[in-house]
């Protein structure tokens, strides 16, 4: 499993009129939590794109239990459970405010493409390299 | 079932860098097909919310199958599958290019809730009564 | 002088905890209402840059008199006063909403550059062509 | 003269299919910069729509020299050159990316307003207090 944590500062234009952070935010909340996930591997996503891969999302699964405020710093945890097989990829996203309540849970499946030929692939070897430490059973 | 469309031109803003509308900006997509919905039914969901009612979204499902992209105009077709019952309510959308392919399809789950106290409720009577017509049986 | 009109329906999203349309949108209605004057005149910004020219945005000025707000339909006018010289052309936006209140006026200056090469150009011909009688002196 | 300065990292939805951030996105980074910028004096804006005072922005002017790309942590530094006299303040930005080149620079002028009455008022005597010692005079 591959956990990690970012910090957002929920800024003005992410609220809507409900005093609250609208609905349709949250994907870019996930977006940012796995791009972070992806960096701290020491690897970027930018750098996938430059070599030719590109992730775009097929599904996303989101569920909202409380609103987050203006001026709240939310917590992004992205945990990869599994390690990915073939050209699939699934990102579980949890979002926290500060007292440590959880406000949305998401899940975002992404696949691998090959940007010149947009077809599926499976995921490059120097991330998959980066992953499967945290994937090796102990025994 | 109470089925109904809206069409929308992709400007620039809503793509990104891979050449396709952002996957996150569905949300919006869906939320002007259900709008529209409650508006053809000739009430407006912005009535509702000055009769003391908001509907904040507590589910999402998202499902993307093509992309839409920059001067698409997409259409947007919701429907209600069931009368709600209690305080909850669900939207179905599907989005189909000038091609009348299916490019994505999604499913909303809202809550009526009273803006004051903060307390899921039923469904207004008003909207209730013209729903109703289209979840009459035949026979 | 070119002049054309489109209506934009404001939704949830737009909104911010004011209660109003969050200022920086608005530069996002005078993108509509200038994709909406190229349109009009039987061209699309889309063909532009098919054809290897893009438009970016190089200077905004934005002035707010009254908010926009949520299921306003607003109208925007968008005004050409002059026909661009050389590389560069002006747009300027008015918004109003149902009342026919002025809410905003915006200019936005953008750029004719070639996307290959990342240089200014001039306007391509068939666009300079289908403004041209807009602007010919009566004498 | 009151100086701050804040990190933002661009994620994917701020970009546009021309590869660089859409240019109304600039707006929120202005946003970011100045709801920090009260942050360091010890005070919120929050805290400021707490006590009833509201900051509608009612002017911008953005100039853009070069794009901001995906992924660049890019510099937000925010200038309050003047000590505001009655209900009015500027803000000036500053955009820089990781290389020290100026993107952008954007004006904002917002009122302080009662949002109560939504009549004009002058800046709470708490914030001026924080802001003064930045411009007293040396002599």
């Amino acid at each position: 499993m591959y956990i990690t944590k970012i910090s957002i500062r929920i800024h003005y234009a992410l609220t809507d009129q409900m005093g609250v952070v609208y609905h349709g935010h949250y994907a870019q909340f996930y977006e940012i939590g796995r791009t972070e996930a992806i960096r701290q591997l020491g690897f970027t996503y930018k750098d996938m794109e430059a070599m030719g891969i590109i992730m775009p999302v097929v599904d996303i699964h989101s569920n909202f239990l409380r609103p987050a405020k203006y001026d709240d710093l939310i917590t992004v945890i992205t945990t990869l459970r599994e390690m990915p097989v073939h050209h699939k990829i699934l990102f579980h996203s949890e979002i926290y405010n500060e007292e440590e309540q959880l406000l949305n849970a998401g899940d975002v499946t992404l696949y691998f493409m090959e940007s010149k030929t947009m077809t599926r692939c499976a995921m490059p070897a120097n991330l998959k390299n980066k992953l499967q430490p945290y994937f090796e059973e102990k025994g």
